[in-house]
């Protein structure tokens, strides 16, 4: 039972707050019963995992917790990346992450909440990956773990540049291109491709991309939806669309 | 200019960080340029705004502020309640928040950013007001104000009871009823209503319902989505149908 705020594993939880030391280390820290299974679940092992009254002091596992109070265990885990080798139809490919038929890649997404939340639709909507461009939060902060609930395991983020994505690109944009229920989906993997929430994607990439696609909103009001809901609403008509729930 | 922190107007702001000054003083604080221009064209009256370096020294205005330094301006607002008189076709209710054809109705929704979120997409896709039952987020709480993205003012949510509901009421569920793309959305309004993140909506307001619909999920994936995203998809869904954008 751990009885000292100066021990080890406190101290790594803690530095793990901070980006500098996830690289570092290439570790991170899941907080909550929730994630910790999760993490189970898809197979991670952990680099150690200290439960309240069990290993250590509650009191020294709260402050070590950016949750704060009550927090009932954290777990440490190695960093590890999806990567972007496409599975053959129907064969699992258990050692790595799988592309299937769709992927989500991110532009400049800088809020960890939004990315975190996109893992965890992309995965429930679609099965899919999410592939991270430059500038995008860090999927392993604190906050982007909590709002993946547990995705990030089952579906650890990609990085790659827009060039080297698979398949057919789909980028949304606010204020051009067809509405998302008319434009060509194409026959590969689709790509739905995301900007920054102010900037939306780079005139390069829309241009780059295989075709643009705007999610229909009322005039008067805002010109463009939160990036995470955006995403959210592409995925499910992506998925009615290629799988035909009406 | 204002030089002193003792100021009343500052010690106001600070105040509406508290719920409890929110209803006291029945005020509510909104900051960053986008917020108080999105208050403007509402035609929301202030009941003061402090800019930085004209009306306040920039320090003071920061240390009064949620989000910290660089603040430019904060404005006061009177809390102002949507309701839901129903105006007629084309016939626009300038003195009160007409209800349109989407309501979105929320239940223990606890998340104040979730809320806020909630009442941008209501807004952007489908003109919507979003109803609040009980055990709702504050939305004028710093954190759904500012997730509303000025929404806020164009669209101030209601208080409501499930059984006042005008319309269809369309209710979200993770673990039942039709296929969202399939369910009966009827002729009147539609409300789409929606529970707390892990609970969903109580099982007598399922039943009380005119229909229960699920976002068609893939199996071994999450169970449910952020209610944020669920809403969100569901306004997609409901105007697809309804105005035949395809």
């Amino acid at each position: 039972m751990i009885r000292s705020p100066d021990n080890d594993k406190l101290k790594t939880i803690r530095k793990l707050q901070q980006k500098r030391w996830r690289e570092k280390l290439d570790l991170f820290a899941a907080e909550g019963e929730d994630l910790v299974e999760a993490a189970e679940r898809a197979g991670w092992e952990p680099d150690f995992v200290l439960r309240a009254g069990e290993d250590v002091e509650p009191e020294l596992l709260d402050a070590a917790s950016v949750l704060g109070s009550g927090t009932r265990v954290i777990g440490v885990y190695p960093r590890r990346w999806g990567e972007l080798h496409r599975s053959g139809a129907g064969q699992p490919a258990p050692s790595r992450t799988a592309v299937g038929d769709v992927l989500v890649y991110l532009h400049a997404v800088e809020d960890p909440g939004n990315v975190g939340a996109i893992v965890r639709s992309a995965h429930a909507l679609a099965g899919a990956t999410v592939v991270l461009g430059p500038g995008c939060a860090d999927p392993f902060s604190p906050k982007a773990v909590r709002a993946s609930m547990g995705s990030l395991f089952a579906r650890p983020p990609a990085r790659a540049a827009f060039e080297a994505l698979p398949g057919h690109r789909l980028a949304l944009d606010s204020g051009s291109g067809q509405p998302l229920g008319e434009v060509t989906l194409g026959d590969g993997p689709v790509v739905v491709c995301l900007g920054a929430e102010r900037e939306g994607l780079p005139a390069e990439l829309l241009e780059a991309a295989d075709a643009v696609a705007r999610i229909p909103l009322r005039p008067g009001g805002p010109d463009s939806l939160n990036v995470a809901m955006a995403a959210t609403v592409a995925l499910y008509e992506v998925e009615r669309r290629m799988r035909g729930h009406a």
